[in-house]
């Protein structure tokens, strides 16, 4: 078997991630945390990792891209999964008794507009884990309460769905990046063949006009597709910035390594997290 | 008096930032949550908004990008104040007889390694608010828990502070624009007056290859400064996203217009934020 850790309680989107990208042979590990989760991968305790990094509505998930930086770990691949919200009671509870609605707070972002239509007074409370919501609903036994989850996570915890896609938008996915060691990878190997790739960057440059202008000039000048760029603080250094690029391409292709090289003039640090083959949105 | 709305209780940052502004003349009003901000503004229960957008250590604030896209109010200021957090717990309570850490996710994660180092087993636990979780505490009458605010907020609520400086970088500050209703506001017209100033865009491209390199490339073509880029997922529209700008030059400038005008021949939706004089980090 080959050992997935994952961030929260069985019936997450991450562990139903981890078990579309691994399939039959994964396992997948619950962590409290995203940032157990690099751990374990890191310490060996597990084979893989799988954590969330951008949500088609309610955007990228930051922490991890900071978590990104801090190990040297490895993106090896990637996965993307349709998210579907379910609103989950207590047997025999009914819309008009809830008076709170609790879940992790990107499922409540996802589905503000539904919430504020069905249940407009209840209040919202964030907790750590969407699959957590349920579990704590369940062992609270509160009946004026409802929890955002996933439909498996209302089975695992044998407990109703009253409402289902409660999502505001149908286009609603969530993309996840698979961990690895660092080093010689079987999945990363075999990603150079066939398909599209893509290749994710972290890069600083020095703070003069035009600086962003011109690292994405090594990719634009030479026709590499840049599909995603995300900037964090740079920290110590107040309004300067640590730039995320996903570009399609595989690095082993002579312009990503003829871009990379133009990058590493202006870049004050760079570091490739992985190239790995570009996963399709269901 | 200038009524100011701003996110939280008495003793926030947002509310010191609005004082910090205004001066004198500043009358802030607290809101539960940041839409009530922008709703306070927008039916003129308000004069002006305060809203975080952006944090040194933490990052944007991206709700905040969020609501200024959803309304049609303009951003006629800027304000920078350094952050300082403070363990506040109920009074004579020390430090071994913790358990429990609650505060915003923001101040927690502004303090995670401080916080690893003098309370690792503490469980964090979120709240709405740095302010509101000193009120809170002080409501509970918790003694296994503390609460991370401002010194100001620990004088409102009249509890002592056990630690100070607990940010693990001293280079914490938090940038808050100012929000008034669209048309002319006193504030703008005076900012083309003297000293730097800031343009705030928000646009779309099509989703083609080297739509963001070109649309950067209308102002650094132009030697205008590009200090900020955010982007936010494009509602309806997977992987696609809304880029927000913040440019160093003042609307009225030619340069500045000849830009917007280039800009505007990628685009596909292209909205001018508001012009405002830059604010010095103090």
């Amino acid at each position: 078997m080959i050992t997935v850790a994952y961030q929260g309680e069985p019936g997450a989107w991450s562990e139903q991630a981890a078990l579309e990208f691994f399939g039959a042979e994964g396992a997948p590990q619950p962590q409290a945390t995203f940032d157990a989760v690099f751990d374990s991968v890191a310490s060996g305790a597990a084979h893989y990792g799988c954590v969330p990094v951008e949500n088609s509505l309610g955007g990228s998930i930051h922490r991890n891209y900071d978590l990104l930086l801090r190990h040297q770990l490895q993106v090896v691949g990637e996965v993307i999964v349709r998210v579907r919200w379910c609103l989950i009671t207590l047997p025999g509870v009914t819309l008009g008794a809830l008076r709170k609605v609790t879940s992790h707070w990107q499922a409540l972002a996802q589905t503000e507009k539904s919430l504020n239509r069905l249940l407009p007074d209840a209040e919202r409370h964030e907790v750590y884990d969407t699959a957590g919501s349920v579990k704590l609903l369940k062992e609270s036994g509160a009946r004026d309460t409802a929890a955002i989850a996933s439909r498996r996570a209302a089975e695992i915890y044998d407990l109703p769905v009253i409402e289902e896609g409660l999502e505001d938008d149908p286009a609603n996915y969530t993309r996840f990046v698979i961990l690895a060691p660092p080093g010689p990878d079987a999945r990363q190997a075999s990603s150079s063949t066939g398909g599209q790739c893509k290749t994710s960057i972290v890069f600083a440059t020095r703070n003069v006009p035009g600086s962003l202008f011109r690292s994405l000039a090594a990719f634009s000048l030479r026709d590499i597709d840049l599909c995603k760029i995300e900037s964090r603080p740079l920290q110590g250094s107040p309004w300067e910035y640590l730039f995320y690029l996903d570009v399609v391409v595989h690095i082993d292709d002579p312009a990503c390594r003829h871009a990379l090289d133009h990058l590493r003039e202006y870049a004050t640090f760079m570091r490739v997290l992985g190239s790995y083959p570009r996963a399709k949105t269901p």
